[in-house]
């Protein structure tokens, strides 16, 4: 099988995975898990899952434990989205040539989607300790919550707002970029390896190829956001400079993005090949996720 | 010490436990964390910490493993109030005599700030697990995440949503009150007593008088918004009127509702004495609850 019958297979079995967690679309709260469900089913790489789980086979991990945290990482990444598409944030329509959920649930439903996303991400991954009531697991949950929260993801989306309309540094892209959507990559990775087992020494180091990971494939986001076009990204290119933000392709130029993208996925590499394990569908998935071209 | 002394010692040990817990206002993030801390340190009675740590101590509870939930408990309900507050939902720009938090740091932050609160909750309660890994703590964040969530909170508050401007049957008031507010009532004293190691019975006992406090204090909630005033409230009176919600207190008259607090709060107090614990604060802090006049 090539990477890409690979890459569909496993978005499948993820796709599968995530099905046992979403909540039947019954009873007086039928609206909100319709529009939790929807933003779920919206598609996308499914990457966050599969990082986590591609990270936590590499170190020989085994079992079910694992599956509760990559559905509710799932969840975390999309009320992230569905909350960041609402009219006082980015006021987006459509996202992966889809209407976003407010714009077919209603604003007010939008909201309350994204919070019970949210919470429920918490209820399923605290369904793994039925599994396995382990330092591990509270170490894997402490990081869920760590890495999307003011000091991860939601931080990246604080300063993102604010830098609007402004001039902003590349120090402040970076923050951006590192945390909005690195910490969720960092997370998967770091998650897949304290489940499995992997020693504090290997968990710094996946914990940095994650960060690397994220932040290539955010620098690779903005490079798109120029280069691309509206059909084949599936969401309105050149979104950014409408908003008026800075981007780090405005701040150092196409090609110097291009060269930098090259050395952080390198350096990433690197940093995988040194461990003593070995994932070659892993490996073929980061080079895939940076050097994507949509 | 009598009743209001004790309640005011009690609230300020309660706020010095939840400052421990409230993020630094500092680096990228600062505008957000102000949003958060805003918002907590808002006001309000503090009513779920209180019903949680006067549950665990009636049960024999001691040590720390409490005050990461207590902080936790207090930040999902300010959360909800930040986002129930928005002007997709309520549109409320006072609440508690003050300022709503996104009147102050405007929709996009509200709507963060909300997201953050949420999130750090279960940062904050995962930090139990460093102070005790037991079955104990993981069952109250099992308890904590699914009562908050779509069958419970957030549950409450989507059919409450979806009832505007609507005639709903009392069994769609008694669902809203009793997942909208009285979800995190049962969570908080049930919380209180699986930490202190309650039995399963003690347990489901605990539940059923946490969801009558719950149950009676919102019905009450409807009285005094038709009886009480503006500025007794802190809040515009008739509110509910004002967004045409059907209220328990429109479908079953003033004076049933009254009877029925009664009867609803007699029974929680009936099934508290039954327990071979006790806490005369615990029963004294109910009886002020359901029968509070603002």
């Amino acid at each position: 099988m090539n990477f890409s019958e690979q890459l569909k297979d496993k978005i499948t079995h993820i796709e599968g995975i995530l099905s046992e967690y979403l909540p039947p679309e019954e009873g007086k709260q039928k609206t909100v898990i319709e529009a939790m469900n929807y933003s779920i089913t919206a598609g996308g790489k499914r990457l966050r899952p599969m990082l986590m789980e591609e990270t936590f086979t590499m170190f020989g991990g085994e079992g079910d434990v694992i599956k509760p945290f990559m559905a509710a990482i799932e969840m975390i990444h999309t009320y992230s989205l569905v909350h960041d598409d609402l009219p006082a944030l980015d006021n987006d329509e459509y996202r992966r040539g889809k209407k976003t959920t407010h714009a077919v649930f209603g604003e007010a439903m939008g909201i309350l989607a994204g919070d019970a996303l949210l919470n429920y991400a918490f209820e399923v991954a605290s369904t793994a300790f039925d599994i396995e009531l382990s330092p591990k697991v509270a170490k894997a949950l402490q990081v869920l919550s760590s890495k999307s929260g003011i000091y991860g993801m939601i931080g990246g989306q604080i300063a993102d707002i604010e830098s609007e309309g402004k001039k902003v540094g590349i120090d402040t892209i970076e923050f951006i970029h590192r945390l909005k959507c690195g910490a969720l990559i960092e997370s998967s990775m770091l998650i897949g390896a304290i489940l499995a087992g992997a020693s504090e020494q290997e968990q710094t180091l996946i914990e940095q190829i994650g960060a690397d990971v994220g932040y290539a494939f955010q620098i690779q986001d903005d490079i798109l956001d120029m280069t691309s076009s509206t059909e084949v990204l599936g969401k309105p290119v050149g979104s950014d400079s409408k908003n008026e933000k800075s981007t780090y392709v405005s701040l150092k130029g196409l090609e110097q993005a291009k060269a930098d993208v090259a050395e952080i996925s390198a350096r990433a590499i690197d940093t995988l090949d040194s461990l003593p394990y070995e994932n070659p569908f892993l490996k073929d998935l980061i080079n895939m996720l940076i050097n994507r071209e949509k």
